[in-house]
Formats: structure tokens, sequence, C-alpha cells
């Protein structure tokens, strides 16, 4: 937790931008698995914590037109106490993050229920609708019609802005998500299965005394873009590709991805694929700078892999061309990053179009750009990650080739080859500084060479 | 998953037990952490699979009057895929647990809409209780009213009774469960952090192909009873409680508990207190047959720790109105064990009366007791823990002592040297047999010489 000043200052900043009404904040509750005691681990909702600190579940938080913060939370009863362990009293959580003020849950209804104008985020979690519904007499379905935009603007503002203290702490995210990705170039060799890969890399991040920022992809069917399934056996010639994050205890996020062989060595056309994801991976990087529209340096990483498969006759034609045309979606799906912070794509719940677009540029529902959810001008303090890949996914190819979309653009004939090829991402995450970036976390092995090396020592 | 024919013949059975209407069981669906599409690991709903099989979201299912199953479930777009990877068809799934008839998801309100009787299960996850509200036209806060008892005692009748080809499966799972502790004990050295104890135990979940069962409890203050919280170093003096199970790739759960030292060796005030737990333990089980209240163990339990206290004068006077009072509950405060199945308090969101007790035995709201999650007598195949514990609880020494309560059994002035004792659980999982009991799973380390032993190994 960082001291109570900075928890106050940012809510003086919020409640600046936010014009009139009050504004509430729901901390989150623990989510059920399979019966209402058996829960998920515990993660708080990260605006309550960027603005509140809190880390404990059955808050909610308000600053009241005049500035002042309310706590709203039960001290813990004997019973929870047997159960949970002790805690500190609601008194002396408002006392760590600069709180005086704090009410018992039971008042919260009859303190909104005075209020005219209540400004709050867009639910979601199916428990905040309710109780917003509730507490605000809204039918549940239009809960999220009456969302606060100039709320969610206003914390955008502040909190896409990372300070000193916040980069500390996304750099230990960083480090920790370095070690959780050796782990697994040294430990994934042939004749385990996945889940025992995967184990390991957990198991880092949990050591380190946080928790994973998000499920961890790990597999050797890196085409497929978020799979959880981790139960093949490994073998020589497969590709793994590890996409995963650390989330420390104050539960800022890495966010890294490396694909390597499972045997001691790529294959040629392993190296091959590779290399044209790195260059793409190193130009964008090369890009970032305050002013430049992310968008622009996605469509930049596009055309250096649309480039790289022309030499090796898996795309044709003109390179700008086929970009405007999307042909590099058939190998380049998604988007070429993302902000981070708080959360591993940094408040994707406040909205993609307000976090990582303008009222003058507006999210594409194209294929491919759709899935860009940061496309604006980058600024000083940004933290994001930078994430090409090629994968190569043989249902797309058989939609496509049905209809010969873009073949101007793709050699079908050569692609079908590859149908079995799987998929390559490199992902490292970076500060944009006054003059461009910064890597964050200690550099970790990024070429093929380095790879290998680093799974023989 | 099992054969078709074994859900098919569950079915079956259910219809059989359930008088009219319809039965409706609603499968789960992704659960989000910190914003929509960063999810916790998918958990399906236990009912859903006992009777479906099918571990994969949004699905909902129905037995109609007739006993004919439906599946409504949407086959994956193109996007899903491509993010999420090929999966079979709706078809093809009702296949794989021989349900004939499937229905795209949008026409299930539909299909409700002309139903009369719907049975349902109360609701643990918010989203339920939605779906519930919505199809079925109940005001959201009146939906666990309408839960159907018919069903309930059904689907009761049947899950707690275990099959051989269940068993099996649990069997898997306290065998990993085993491994983990295995783990732990050896592992759990001076210096290191709770957490990276927690992390090992955890990775040979992952490692196996399945997940936990419920979260761990990894912790040098064993006297809370589920505290998550793992952030201290363990030092040698130290005792460190590990109460944690593995889940198997088909959801069935294992749940044991070890305390052992940190450095090599308990200490003799640890181990006269251990040796106490233990012998509860080992009187309990002897006490498993079929047709044995499960209450009255757990009272014998109570009695055998009362007897050990007594022992070490921590507690004194006659035994048997020492537990009819409630003294024990002083350093018991929880039940003997519970059911373990598809859930590792199985069923539990059925409703523990319907569970664990009867139409003729009342689940008590005594404090202790209020615990005990299961009460009535004992079934050949029925599976449970027996984790008998002491807990010394600083805070409940202070609020009982203020009012003197139970002072003719409790002696608060020796009581008071073992403030800082913290706590000890000893737990395994059994099978009751025709005449008995079975231990499932390979026998771990139990006795102080056995633990003293693995830590050496």
């Amino acid at each position: 937790m960082f001291q109570p000043d900075t928890y106050t200052t940012r809510r003086k900043e919020l409640r600046q931008k936010v014009s009139d009404g009050i504004i509430l904040l729901i901390g989150n509750e623990d989510s059920s698995m399979n019966y209402k005691d058996n829960h998920y681990h515990f993660r708080q909702d990260s605006s309550f914590l960027y603005f509140f600190g809190l880390d404990l579940q059955n808050l909610v938080a308000v600053i009241d037109e005049n500035g002042q913060a309310i706590l709203f939370g039960d001290d813990f009863t004997i019973d929870q106490i047997i159960w949970t362990g002790k805690q500190p009293s609601m008194h002396e959580c408002g006392s760590k993050v600069g709180v005086q003020n704090t009410k018992p849950l039971r008042e919260l209804t009859h303190y909104l229920s005075s209020k005219k104008k209540v400004h709050f985020l867009p639910p979601y979690r199916p428990e905040q609708a309710i109780k917003l519904a509730e507490w605000l007499s809204i039918p549940l379905n239009k809960v999220s019609e009456h969302k606060s935009v100039e709320l969610i603007r206003a914390i955008v503002s502040l909190r896409e802005i990372k300070t000193d203290e916040e980069i500390i702490e996304i750099e230990k995210a960083v480090n920790t998500t370095v070690k959780m990705h050796t782990a697994a170039i040294k430990y994934g060799k042939p004749g385990i299965k996945e889940s025992e890969v995967v184990a390991k890399v957990h198991a880092e991040a949990i050591a380190d005394g946080g928790n994973l920022s998000f499920p961890i992809i790990g597999t050797i069917n890196g085409n497929t873009l978020h799979t959880y399934y981790h139960g093949n056996t490994i073998q020589d010639g497969d590709l793994f590709l590890c996409d995963s994050g650390a989330e420390t205890s104050m539960r800022y996020a890495g966010d890294m991805t490396r694909t390597f062989p499972v045997g001691p060595k790529y294959t040629s056309r392993q190296k091959e694929i590779y290399d044209i994801v790195l260059n793409a991976h190193l130009t964008a990087i090369e890009a970032l700078k305050p002013g430049v529209l992310f968008k622009d340096i996605h469509l930049l990483a596009c055309k250096t892999l649309v480039d790289g498969l022309k030499q090796i006759n898996l795309m044709q034609g003109d390179t700008e061309e086929a970009v405007a045309n999307g042909a590099h979606t058939m190998f380049f799906q998604c988007g070429l990053g993302h902000m981070m912070g708080l959360d591993v794509h940094d408040m994707e719940n406040l909205g993609e179009q307000y976090v990582g677009y303008t009222n003058d540029l507006t999210k594409s529902t194209e294929f491919g750009l759709k899935s860009l959810r940061l496309g604006k001008a980058l600024k000083k303090g940004f933290v994001l990650t930078v994430e090409p890949g090629i994968y190569i996914i043989p249902d797309l190819i058989d939609l496509w080739s049905k209809t010969k979309k873009n073949e101007e653009f793709i050699n079908y004939g050569n692609l079908q080859k590859y149908r079995d090829f799987g998929g390559i991402r490199i992902e490292d995450d970076f500060l944009i500084t006054e003059k461009g970036y910064k890597l964050l976390g200690k550099p970790l092995a990024r070429t093929t060479e380095e790879i290998e090396d680093l799974k023989r020592s």
C-alpha cells in the first residue's frame, strides 16, 4: 500500500475533474466457484484500489460533493475472526488511506437515497449490477446505460499516467514475470505435459507473494490466442508459447510472452517465422515515443510482418495495399499491445473506446483492428505491451481460401504447407518516456540464439 | 468424462425421483476478476457435471416431463475459434453425454415460457439468480425462495452415494493431494515464506492436470481456520498448517490437512497437543460405519479432545458435561468433517440441512455444532473427511474469559500460556464401506515420528 497522502491526492484530483454529484466506487466481494463459500482468490476492483487502496472484501467508497471521502464497511464479528483471522477495524482501515469518515454498510442505501446525482462505473460483475440497480432504483438491464462517462474519462486521465511509485511496483511485477518465463524456457523439455510447465510458471508468481495477472497461456498450439488447455505432452520439434504475467501483492501487473522450442533448438522454419515476428517487435519498439499514435505503430508492425512473409513467399504484392486490405490478419488477427497497470489490460472495464481511443479516433470494427485495444497518441508515463505475432489458424485458412479472400496478397498454395505450424508471439512491457521508451524489468532472452542459450544453461 | 450411459442412467434416476414439471440445470459461465474478459479459471456447476458431464461454459440443460434431455448451447463462431480454439459442435457435445436433442440458447426463454412447473436449484452465483429471475419472471430477491426442495432431495440422494467409477476418480484427487502435502512437508524449511511453500503445493495440483479443489490454507497461524495470507517468513519452532486439496480434470476433489514443524522436530508442547488431535482423529475413524450418526462421531471426537486437554490441565471437570456445555469449542470451533465428491464440501450449494441432515435431525445453531456440515447417519458409498483440530484463538480466550464462560471446564490460567500456540488439524478422506471405512489414497505420514522422518528424507 502507498502512503495515505497518495490516495488523498488522487481523490482530490478526481474530484476536481468531475463536475457535480457524488462519486461512487464499489469494492469487490468474493466470487463463488461451485458453492457460495468456496471462493476464487479475491481480486479487488482496480479503480477502488487506485483511489482507496484497501485490498479487502465488501467495501464501498464515496467521494461526496465537497470532496470528502466516506468508506462504508463493517468491522469483523468474532465468527469472522475465528474463520479468517483478525482484521484492522474500519476506522484503522480508513486511516491507512487517509479517510476519516467510515460508516457501516447498512447506512449506504439511505445515504445514497438522498443524492441527486451519483457517478458510477460500468459493472463488469453481475453482483455490481444488482447492487447498483437496488441502491439507485435503476432497472437491472439499464444499469450500464447510466454509467458516468465523465467519471470514466476522469479516471482514465489519472490512471493512464503512471507515477514513479507505480512504475517501481510494475517493474516488480515484470521481474517476477521474467522469472516465470525463465522457468518455462528452462523446464519445458520433451516428454512432459504442458500442465507441468504451467505449474512451474504459476509457482513462481505465487512464491513471490502475489498471484497471476491473468490465466496462463502455456501451449504447443500457440495459434489459439487464448487457450487454457494444458493437457498435451510436449515433444521435440514443438514450439511452446507461454503468455503469462505476475500480479504483485499491490495488484500491479506484468505481461510477457516467449515462444521457445521444446527441444534444444528451433527448426529452420520456426527460426524463419520467429525472426519475422522479432523484426516486427523491434521495429515497433523503436517507434515508441510521446505523440505517436499507437495505431500507427500497430500498422507499422503489420507492414513489417507482411514484408517478412513476402520474403518467404507466404504473402505477395504491395505491402501497403496488403495491410490496407487487412490481408495480414490471416497471420496477425489481434492488436499490437495494450495499456498495463493495475489491470493487465489496464482499465478495460471502463471501456476500450475511453481508454485506448479519443473523440477524434474511434475504435475500428474491422477484423484485426477491432482487437487493437490502444490506438491513441502515446504520452509520457504510459505503460504498455508490444506483442506482435504470427498465428496460423487452419479454420481461418479454410474460411478465406473458400472465397479466395485477399488472394492477391496471400499465397494460399504455400500457406497450406504451414497449416500445422502453430503460432509465435513475442511480448515485452514498456514505459513511455519523454524522448522514447524504457524496457521494464530485467531483459529476458529474446532472440532465438539467446533462448537456445538459456535452455542450455 | 464417463461413458454416455452413466449420464443417461443418472438422468433417468433423477427423473423418477421428481414428480412433475421440468428439471432445469444451469451450467456455469466464466467469472470475471477485474474486467469482463479477465476470467478466473472456469468451474462448471457440479450438479450440471453430474447429470450432463460437459465441462464447458454457457450451457443450460433440461430434463423434460417425459424424461427427454435437452441441451441448450451455441456452436462456436470463427472469432471464438481464433481466440479460444476449436470446440466440438453442440451436437457432438450432446452425443458425448447421451443427449440427442440440442438447441441454440436463444430458444431457451421461449421453451421455458410454455412450462407450468420448473424445478431448479438455489443460485449461489449472482448471474444464476439474474437468469432465473428473467427466464421464469420471478423477482430477483425471491428466486431462492422458489428453489425446488424436491429436486434438491432427489439430487442429494443420488450424489451422496459414490459409484465405483467415482471412487476411482476421487482417489486420483486424493493421491495428487498426498503429493501436494508431501511437497509442503519436505519443502517447508526455516527462512522461506509461506507463499513459497504454497507455490510448491499449488504446482503439484496443476502439474497433475487438474486444479485446486479450494484455495490453499498454508500458514504458521493454523488457529485461523481459513486464512489465505501467505506473507510470513517461517522459522524453526513454528508449526505449519497446510490444508489443501486437488481437483482432478473431471472435477472430483481431495482434501487433506497436515500440521508439521518448520524445523526438523516438533517441540514437546507441540507434540503433546498434536497427539491429542491425532487421538481424536483415530478414535473418530474407528467409529466410521454405516448407520452411525456422524454427529455422534463428532461428539465422540470432541470428548476425546477434552480428555486429552484434561491430561495437560487446559480443561477440567466431567468430560460429558464439558461437551454438553460446548466448553470444548474454545479449542475446536468447527465440525469434524464433511461430505466430499464433485465439491470439496459436497453439494454445499444445495443447502447443508438437505445434504448433511434429515427431517428428524435439524442442523444445530449452537456455536461449534452450527459448523458441522454432516450430522446424519452414514451410508455405504458416502465419502467424507475426518478433521479434528485444536485451535488457540486469542480473541476467543479474551471474549470468554471476560465473562468466565465455562470456567468450570476451562483452566484459563494455563490457557493464557498457550495464547500464541497456533493451531493443529489432521485430516484424511474416507469411503464408508459395508462394514466400516476405507482410507482413500496412499497413506501419508501422520504421526509426529512419521512426519519428522519424511522431513529428513
